[in-house]
């Protein structure tokens, strides 16, 4: 049984989860100076690729989700299912669990 | 008393429980080289083999179900109940701790 | 004050707990030799000998059990009240913790 | 302030709570043996001597019992509350903690 | 500022807490020896000094107590706030928590 | 950003929260005697300065407070957030948390 | 992938968050002397800088804040999650674990 995730497009988050990938730091100083990989501190930001229909209230209707693909948000430092594929990675969020939207 | 248990095929999960068998990583490279066991990393992909009938609501209704028989999805790195049928590895998950359906 | 338990008959199970009698493993192999009983491992493979009215919800109606009696059933590896009735051993499950039914 | 306490008759369970004295394992064999204090095991069978007017649900009604007084019920291993009058010992439980009831 | 509790009397137990004193172990055996104060052991009785108004259900009404002052209750070996005017012991128990009313 | 809270005046519980002042034990004896500042032994007495608005229920509206300000309180030996304003200190309890209201 | 956090002016909490700015203790005395900064003690005084829209109530209607951007507040000593840009830091907290607002 070989696997059918060929492509992170192909993952469809269930209920109320957010995937995301998080922003890497610039490995670049302002003044183009390259640094080494160890100095480029991750961030708690990230973009927004895929969002699940919402989960269940007790009632059985969706909860709307706070998050649309495309935005920006703050994740929390610690938490989150990791995800790779290939050399990417990517984190799978519950809703509730992101900080706030970064409005561009 | 001896085992009622002859095949996978049998196993009709209750509630929210979904019977998942994880899809192994290929032992051969893309050039045909097979390699060793302990190289092959297991995925935290799977293939839905049987859902349960959804778990009851404070109302005594069914929940329903976010996947069905057939359907491939991401599954949490750690949990679930472990099932074995004489080589065969399966597990058990609610059907709230799947991460993620693949969309083939 | 004798015990009044004479026989695994007269157990009735309360709210939504499940009496079940663990499927030991044959003590034979396939071509008829008996194993020494250190060989022999227990499954998670039961059969339900008695089960309980179903929980209240909070409404006072009773929730539906999953499963009757002469189920078989597969029950989690850990947890359970043990029950012994002289040499026999039977545990006592709540009806959520059952993970699947066996179709015979 | 003197005890009030002077028989277990005077103890009226509160809500949901079950007073139960454990079966004692009979201190002779069925060969009219008697034997020595520390070969008697401790049952998990217990007597309900009185039981509680019930819970109360989020709308102020009382949660039905599932024992009455006389019952012979199947207590858990651990737990409930100690009582002791002079030389005898007594344990209070929640209904909800009660195993199974026991037809005699 | 100084204590306003001059008095146990001037104590009103908040929503659904239950005023109690201890009832002493008496200090004199039934021939009339005073016993040294080591050799008495705390009961688990206690009288009821004073009852809240009970605990706010979720549509704001008062959830009924189990109890009235005078009542002479079973009281849990642990827990409670304890609480010390001059050198006398109370303690504050939740009405759920207390396990039985003993009738004389 | 300079500090706003020059007075404890200004503070304003939130929700149901309850501003109190522990009453300080009397530095002098009966007689007059001052006595030294370990001697003086806190007490769980305290005085309520200002009280929250109420919680919010599940339907949105506010749950009632059990104490107003002016009212002399027991409170729990340990717990709430301390508040220090100059050389004063204070304490927050949520409204549940406290034990009984002091009659004077 | 560059971050999109440039200012905290971009920064929109989800839910129920409230994003604020802790109160640096003044770094000069009353008589206009500096001090060094271990002497600057942090205080739990905070500036309100943006609140989200509010949590979702079972019945998926939002649970009104209990403050608005501008407001001091009054936050707990450890908790919420901080958040760094540049040399600035804030932080986030759930608005129930806000614990006063000062009124000016």
């Amino acid at each position: 049984m070989a696997s059918a995730l060929k492509s992170i497009k192909n993952l469809a988050p269930l209920l109320d989860r957010v995937l995301v990938q998080r922003v890497k730091a610039e490995a670049k100083t302002a003044g183009g100076i390259f640094l080494p990989e160890s100095a480029v501190k991750e961030l708690n930001e990230a973009k927004v690729l895929a969002v699940g229909p919402g989960g269940l209230d007790k009632d059985g209707k969706r909860t709307p989700m706070s998050v649309t693909a495309g935005d920006r948000v703050l994740i929390p430092q610690y938490g989150g299912s990791p995800i790779k594929i290939g050399e990417d990675e990517y984190s799978l969020f519950r809703d509730a669990e992101l900080l706030a939207k970064i409005n561009e």
